[in-house]
């Protein structure tokens, strides 16, 4: 299947601008075999005829047996219609079923324009699959691949992919649906030609991608069987709305306006107040107590000084030059308030006000965007908290400070869930680079942040909650890019069916399909966390954890209980339990009592004193052929949990200095002590969790799961 | 499909025991008929033929086309001998396949005794669904309900109910399968006759169970139709071993010897030791400072007084009564003890030892398990912490004493989640009326447990961790009855295949098939726990929430990004988002700004105050349209957290003063101050839960899975 030649893409947009100019939303079939043709997808041999002789002729040249279909521009579902007859075997068959069709289809709608009948060599049983593209509002053409029948359509057991495809995501996409075994064969069924089946998704996926006219492409079914793959049937539609023409940046002019945004020099403050309770008020005092340490000008039609700093009736008025223009003023003044700040030379606003189009007022938001492009100012929000940058020691937000610096860079579309992510950083003293509110996302996006927090050394791991995007492709593109080098953890809320409502009447978002989402975010590397805590204790804890450089995960634990726990997290996290080297084994063996249990888990038993743990963790970290440790503590007076903390990070630490560096988490069972315990050990670094035997192991799994997707695990 | 007659059961007597005389594990075709014709099972007309004039004169009497089979009782997989021919349309066609079976057959295995032809109508085409019964080592005799092909082969998408089953159990199984829609007719084709496939369901699991001898009836494929259903292919498989014959108690025998293990008047402690560290004083001191009210016996060979307490050499020696006698001696000496024990009149024993099964010493636990049975003594053990009754003051364990008495009863399989059960409960101050150890389960178990909890005024709730279950039949009886009027959570271990393995090395326990497992239980009303955190999160909260009257669920939020999240859990919860009626939705929007969404989330936006929170779910507890409320609260200044919990509480207890109980719960979106208004609202029984809005979702839905299975909802 090649690239097709010039003649071929002019003859494909000859055909796709005359059916435009038809007003037709589908090609005909003869339309579609040209499309396919050029670009190399199979379709069965066959010719229209226009007389039942002339078909009979045919056939006997391609062979019985045969399909017959009505051919008709006014005729879309065929079958319905009773204008397709299969397994035709002969000419006294095929000469019957001429007739029939032609009177079914006549009686079907007697005004449709009947242009002959369609005789096609019969395709040989196989497997029914389903290869097709659409067009989603966020993310463009997307290429599907499923099984045919009830797979699809009522276990809705589909994957997609951005179009176009090359070959190892064709093929990553042939084992990305739940009955992928089927293509390898089962009852008795040879396996089919997945090489011919990713090819035609390449195929179908460029052809897609590369005529904007084109809306949809439907395949169904292919048939593939142990020789190759044919399309059944083929149906192209056109798109009926043309593509959203997204404003895109230039990554280093993303990077210029970012940089200025969080390392500003100087900040103003548009509605700066000294009045108490007041937004610009609030806004002030947090810049000042964070100790950010360039200018602050105050901006106020009146003042002339709000706490301790003088203030200027406008921006055009500061003497120096600003790099941010934090706003506090009600919504109808952003418009003429941002043009003066473009005109001054302000990099990035900071739009704290609300009522625009969350309250329904989408002028006025189009108004703020168009003022935003036309005088070259990027601005976050509206209708946001406003942003830290801890590095910079900028808080430029009207909610509560937070000083706890660290690696953790998040940003949340929602100001109720900002404020979530501020009290579980406080309360866990999680480190924290950036915590960057998006609301309506008019201008500054993801992908913005992204490539900012990319290049920023003090960010070692992105957290995000979003409920829409808007330039998906963007997103996907940036997010790809970092997640080789960091983390990218993505709480995309909207996911169900009642979610997606509540997200379009929150903020008039268009929520996309789930599996969409789903499969565009895994492929991308993304890290989905399933909810808002899981999301927050990920972020807490991936950058804690060094990358494992191997699949073999081995259960250390004092309670077999906890160990049969341990282990069903492990399968649920996509984890593989290390199946333990005989010598391994023996080594194990030597630390436990005989009744313990090796293998894995390695079974200590719960009455083992501080050293079975200590010699045990440390044969865990230091023989090579183990990748990671989840650990399993139960309290005992003999080895109580303090204690167990204590020697845990002792014997890490001894490793880290030794250079080696394994991800490490702990369960911990037991009385309330534990909960100092585990403190202890995040203080040093190992994630440790009370209460649970889920998280610590959902931790790990989700640091496998990034490494896996950026390329640094072998295997799987 | 009615019930067989007595000629038919003796019949089918006769068959088994014939096979089992030869020494065969599978019926021959037409033995299988005979018991399929027996219990009504429909399968096709067919007659065994020994000449090929025979089977063409067969064929024309039931009509063409039919399929042509060898009978042999020494090929077993027919189709791969060559020996089953279909879709014979002739007498011709039958005459040739006549001939090519017999050679087949002959070439397949020279030495087959062939009995002749199987001439059969061939079935219309239909949907294949598979039907079959299978002998569980834990449940017994189960039956299986699935589709036909890759649904159940690669999807296991199948379903399992204890065999027999009645009809609505039989429908219930019909539309357990995830790919249940296919059943009501898709792409085209018509809805199969589900009143037959559930009568078949009903008649075969029947067969299964009327005849213990049967290990296995496989109908695979049975075609359904619009018109009815048919088996294709029957096979009948005679069970390899016997069946474990558990030891059953009266339910009155259990609620006797529980009564006396739970409200002992005294207790004797088997072991009991005056030096600090050692179990038997442990369990001593526990008893004691527990504030026991009976009298505690110390026995131990050489102490005269042990705690205060005058001790015993042995507990023959007791002058008294014993109830309950706590064991804190070796293993070795158990059984003689236990003996004593018996002779003395003890109904329980705690037997705290290990060194038995769980060490490899089956013989030991073997011993003990006669002895308990001959001497009439039922125990609980071995290898145990113990056990905690509240109502009692019974603190019979040398773990650390709790004494927050409430309405949840709780049991664990492992010492390691007994402790994180202690640790959990006084973090959160979990009231509780009992924790017990089961560990070995060599006798008491749960449903013992479950019999006794029953009946307790002081449990409300019962959550159990297991990783197996010795007589599966015995607890999902027990924990049908108990579910129905108090829930029951259960978290099983081993659910996964590694996890399964890991149980199996801990204590030799056979873990169940998770598939099979997690459909018993759902069967039995049980709400599975699906980790560790949250059995103990679900225990804590039930009793808190009223049970639902319907299944009306409104979310009312500050956070419009928590209203999404919020959704979006409660379709992962199975709750029903209240469709808004034009009133209602009105009344909302009476107290909310006019950008505010009503519908369902109602999204009352960030800035309101107090009062906005106050009437809104106000409104929602009065309605009597609405049965339950989730709430998101969104950190402000205008509305601070503890205002919040304190306007929430206040609302809630002034509708229970005039009568309204309904569940509600809140999500707490903001600063470390929401952890104190949590702890408020839990306080004053509402869960509440800080920077999640997963949890009080998952435990709302907990609540309402446990109330549809007891038959308290309508509707769904």
């Amino acid at each position: 299947m090649g690239e097709p030649g010039a003649a071929d893409r002019s003859a494909i947009e000859a055909i796709l601008a005359a059916a435009g100019a038809d007003g037709r939303r589908a090609l005909t079939a003869d339309e579609a075999r040209v499309l396919c043709l050029a670009y190399g997808i199979p379709v069965p041999a066959e010719s229209v005829v226009t007389s039942v002789d002339a078909a009979v002729a045919y056939a006997e040249q391609i062979g019985y047996p045969v399909v017959a279909k009505i051919v008709s521009p006014d005729i879309l579902h065929k079958t319905e219609a009773g204008g397709v007859r299969v397994g035709l075997a002969s000419a006294d068959e095929l000469r019957a079923a001429h007739g029939q069709i032609m009177a079914a289809a006549a009686a079907h709608d007697p005004t449709a324009r009947l242009h002959g009948l369609l005789v096609q060599r019969m395709l040989p049983a196989g497997l029914e699959v389903i290869v097709g593209t659409t067009t989603d509002p966020t993310f463009g053409t997307l290429v599907a691949f499923g099984l045919g029948g009830v797979l699809v359509e009522v276990l809705r057991d589909v994957t997609f992919r951005l179009a176009p495809v090359d070959l190892p995501t064709a093929r990553a996409m042939l084992s990305s649906i739940a009955a992928a075994r089927v293509l390898e064969g089962v009852r008795g069924q040879p396996a089919v030609d997945t090489a011919a089946l990713a090819a035609l998704l390449v195929a179908v996926s460029r052809l897609a991608a590369d005529f904007p006219a084109i809306g949809e492409v439907d395949l169904n079914p292919v048939i593939a069987t142990a020789d190759g793959v044919c399309a059944a049937d083929v149906r192209i539609l056109l798109r009926g709305e043309p593509a959203t023409a997204w404003v895109r940046h230039q990554p280093e002019a993303i990077r210029l306006s970012m940089r200025r945004l969080f390392r500003p020099r100087s900040v103003a403050v548009i509605g700066a107040s000294a009045e108490d309770g007041k937004i610009g008020n609030s806004v002030m005092r947090n810049l000042i107590a964070g100790g950010f340490a360039g200018t602050i000008y105050p901006i106020n039609p009146t003042a002339t000084e709000i706490c301790g700093r003088p203030a200027y009736p406008t921006i055009a008025a500061v003497p120096g030059p600003v790099d941010v223009a934090v706003f506090a003023i009600p919504a109808r003044l952003v418009p003429t308030v941002l043009e003066e700040v473009g005109r001054k030379g302000v990099a990035a606003a900071v739009l704290i006000p609300s009522g625009f189009a969350e309250t329904g007022n989408t002028e006025l938001q189009a108004e703020v965007q168009r003022v935003g492009r036309e005088f070259g100012v990027r601005f976050l929000g509206p209708n946001i908290y406003g942003l830290y940058y801890l590095p910079s020691h900028l808080c430029a937000t009207f909610c509560t400070p937070y000083d706890v610096a660290g690696p953790v860079a998040l940003s949340s579309q929602s100001g109720g869930i900002g404020m979530a992510i501020l009290g579980f950083a406080r309360s866990t003293g999680m480190g924290v680079s950036a915590i960057v509110g998006l609301g309506n996302k008019a201008d500054i996006d993801e992908d913005d942040l992204l490539t900012f927090f990319e290049e920023d050394e003090a960010t070692s791991c992105i957290a995000m909650h979003m409920e829409d995007l808007k330039d998906g492709r963007a997103f996907l593109e940036a997010a790809q890019r970092v997640s080789r080098v960091k983390p990218v953890v993505v709480l995309k809320a909207g996911r169900t069916g009642a979610g997606a409502r509540a997200a379009g009447s929150h903020t008039g978002a268009l929520a996309g399909d789930d599996r969409v989402y789903d499969d565009l975010l895994r492929a991308a590397g993304v890290v989905r966390a399933p909810g808002l805590r899981e999301m927050l204790e990920t972020a807490r804890c991936l950058p804690m954890m060094p990358t494992p450089t191997g699949e073999n995960v081995v259960i250390i634990t004092g309670a077999g209980g906890s160990g049969v726990l341990l282990s069903d997290a492990c399968v649920d996290a996509g984890l593989s339990l290390m199946v333990m080297p005989a010598d391994l084994d023996a080594a194990f063996r030597a630390f436990i009592p005989p009744f313990g249990a090796a293998g894995n888990p390695v079974d200590i038993t719960g009455g083992e004193p501080p050293s079975t743990y200590r010699k045990t963790i440390a044969l865990g970290l230091d023989d090579p052929r183990i990748h990671a440790l989840v650990l399993g503590y139960w309290h005992t007076i003999i080895t109580p949990p303090m204690v167990f903390a204590e020697l845990l990070v002792d014997v890490v630490e001894e490793a880290r200095r030794r250079g080696i560096h394994k991800p490490v988490v702990a369960s911990l069972a037991g009385d309330v002590e534990v909960e100092q315990a585990a403190a202890h050990c995040f203080a040093h670094g190992i994630p440790a969790y009370p209460y649970t035997t889920e998280t610590p192991v959902a931790i790990l799994g989700a640091k496998y799961r990034w490494a896996r997707g950026a390329g640094l695990l072998q295997g799987l």
